[in-house]
């Protein structure tokens, strides 16, 4: 007997059929003996239209009242799949964050978890009453609705798994596992038995959207044994644990891209103390997140190009902060091209073994990629190309690292 | 400066454009001065979809889960609605029932509210934030959500100004104010200034849809300050007050009717003591609604004809209950009919006024209208005549007691 967290996505729990086939799935776990929490989000589509009800009515809306409409979703299909499931004859019931409660801090639409406090569930779950949470939801201190953000649901998976110390936390979605490339571009693409928390979470924030990054981030912090499997099909999934737990590791695990990137090359910047700073901070206040940054030593010690990446979404507002402080930052040209991609090979062997990074290089030139900017960390290499070579990059380096199926 | 309630039905609410119709209208109230609530529907047509899924699910779903599920429609609407206020510069927040908080019995699915605290509510409302309350909601003992059954939202706002003292209720519909008869069949129909709550109570509870039945029985208790008006129009609407208010009653005030009837009749059943109740008992078992009964004496003493309506959606339900019992019942043979329509004229100025009867069967006499069942009160009348005559009576009645729009 364990005590096991199951999380269902949206596209899992799309509508009444899928939610009884959720059910089904649920009572297997039951009926063996386990003591059962499930995490569910809101029917595929719902979110989207509640996120778009809150912006016609206001640009920059409240986001306390932001999180009592859009925490419905979860709410409702949490009520749902409790009904489906007393309708298979197991005892079920919804728990919503604030009746558990899931106590977060004050930051409306993007709460962390502080605490969860759980006894009371705790107790039912004992008594074999299986408890279905709303994912994506807590309460405040000041016992209002917050959300956690999109994609929250994978967390409060992880979250109540940790809290409850469970032996386990599924993660239910549409694909099978984790791959060591997307299996729509890359066919040879091959589904892994196990992967670390290291490379699960470079894998996350570097693209893959099979987990969100903060679920995976929790997951390594409390040890949560967590497993990524599919709602539609049958199959062990793989499962993301610690390094120990993984025999004979290979150099790399796995390829991922990313198309949400964009590059800003200043030109002619001069080349003195404080410089990147001054670039730098004002984009940090207009919230602008960056990510790589490249910048050559100046031949002659007077100017020089920098060239760093910020999300696709926020080209625009960089430009704008940028362009604004042209005269102060002394750029002789702004330089933006969104036709660019991230292609990341990522894997806890690397740090043992020389040699990755020139293998991707290789790779990349024999196919005649040019690669734009570089950077690295100690278990991934990623690199900045066209992004009409997205799918030519991705299929070579799978090759290389000699990733693809038998 | 007042304290006011205001409520909005589905339709006042049913998408964006409405809901920012409506964050016009409590502005009006809100710049006035006054201290306001305003207690939302859920957007047209969401509740249905709500239940539809539960329905799917279920035959009989856990009311607990279902309350859960079709709570979130009015939870929705409250978070839009303080947004939609805030982006027109009025402080605003909702408060869900748990909140508040509301507190009612562990009724699920038909709860009713037993107190409402309202104090950190009434404090805001006091420093000038209007207050949007889901309608239809409220928490139980054992802190879960519970609603107040179909139309609750109407209940909501009336127990909402009777705990909050409010100076007045507004309910805003898609009618511009209670009608001598329904204005779609009689189009002489009159807006009535002022009605009695004991009138509006007859009104509701035989027929008229414009306020529940429920809200209307509160508002007598609590004497509150009852409005009804149109969402969409400027007007007054109509007052339910105190018969004391009401300076020169009319002798009948409204004539309402419902489709909703269907009429069973127990041919030869024998006429001996315990007869009604061996009948009735078992329909009240089986939860089914009997109105209007009429029984006459037998000739010989022996048996007779026992003739009563239920409601259409009971039918079924109710002859299957009798047709299992018919041996001990001792029947001869059970007659059920559903092309029935129940006509009511109400006012409380028949309590004086002899002949009101006289004139109702005279005026359907006229017209070759048989009369099937008959039933009074102390201040209406009803009869049930064969459906297919029921605007031709209507139009008779409101012409017979001179309510015709001059």
């Amino acid at each position: 007997m364990a005590r096991i967290v199951m999380k269902f996505g949206g596209t899992s729990v799309a509508n009444i059929e899928r939610i009884q086939n959720v059910a089904r799935k649920v009572k297997i776990e039951a009926d063996a003996g386990n003591e059962v929490a499930v995490v569910v989000s809101a029917m595929a589509g719902v979110t989207n239209q509640l996120v778009q009800y809150c912006s016609d009515i206001s640009a920059v809306c409240d986001p306390r009242e932001y999180d009592v409409v859009v925490s419905s979703g979860e709410q409702v299909t949490s009520g749902l799949l409790a009904m489906a499931l007393q309708e298979l004859g197991i005892d079920a019931r919804s728990w919503q964050g604030w009746q558990i409660p899931i106590h977060t801090n004050q930051v409306y639409s993007k709460a962390r978890i502080s605490t969860i406090e759980g006894d009371a569930m705790v107790a039912q779950m004992g008594a074999g009453r299986v408890a279905v949470v709303p994912g994506f939801q807590g309460v405040s201190s000041e016992n209002r609705v917050t959300t956690l953000g999109r994609g929250g649901s994978d967390t409060s998976a992880v979250a109540l798994a940790a809290a409850l110390k469970a032996d386990r936390c599924d993660i239910y979605t549409d694909v099978d596992g984790v791959y060591t490339c997307d299996p729509r571009i890359v066919t040879k693409a091959q589904k892994l038995d196990r992967i670390t928390y290291e490379e699960m979470l470079e894998m996350a924030s570097q693209g893959a959207k099979v987990l969100q990054t903060r679920s995976v981030e929790m997951a390594m912090k409390h040890r949560v044994r967590l497993r990524v499997l599919s709602s539609f099909e049958e199959g062990p999934g793989t499962l993301v644990v610690d390094e120990e737990e993984i025999v004979e590791q290979q150099l790399v695990s796995g390829i991922a891209y990313s198309r949400d990137e964009a590059k800003i090359t200043l030109q002619n910047v001069s080349d003195r103390p404080g410089v990147a700073a001054s670039i730098f901070g004002p984009l940090a206040d207009a919230a602008v997140n960056v990510d790589m940054i490249v910048q050559n030593v100046s031949a002659d010690g007077s100017a020089t190009d920098l060239t760093f990446t910020v999300g696709k979404a926020d080209l625009q507002r960089a430009t704008q902060v940028l362009e604004a402080r042209k005269e102060d930052l002394q750029y002789s040209k702004l330089v933006a091209d969104d036709n660019v991609v991230k292609v990341s090979v990522i894997g806890v062997g690397m740090r043992s073994h020389a040699g990755v990074a020139q293998s991707m290089f290789n790779a990349l030139a024999e196919k005649g990629i040019n690669i734009q900017v570089i950077s690295t960390s100690e278990i991934k290499v990623s690199v900045l190309i066209a992004e009409e070579y997205t799918e030519l990059a991705l299929r070579a380096l799978h090759t290389a690292y000699g990733l693809d199926v038998a």
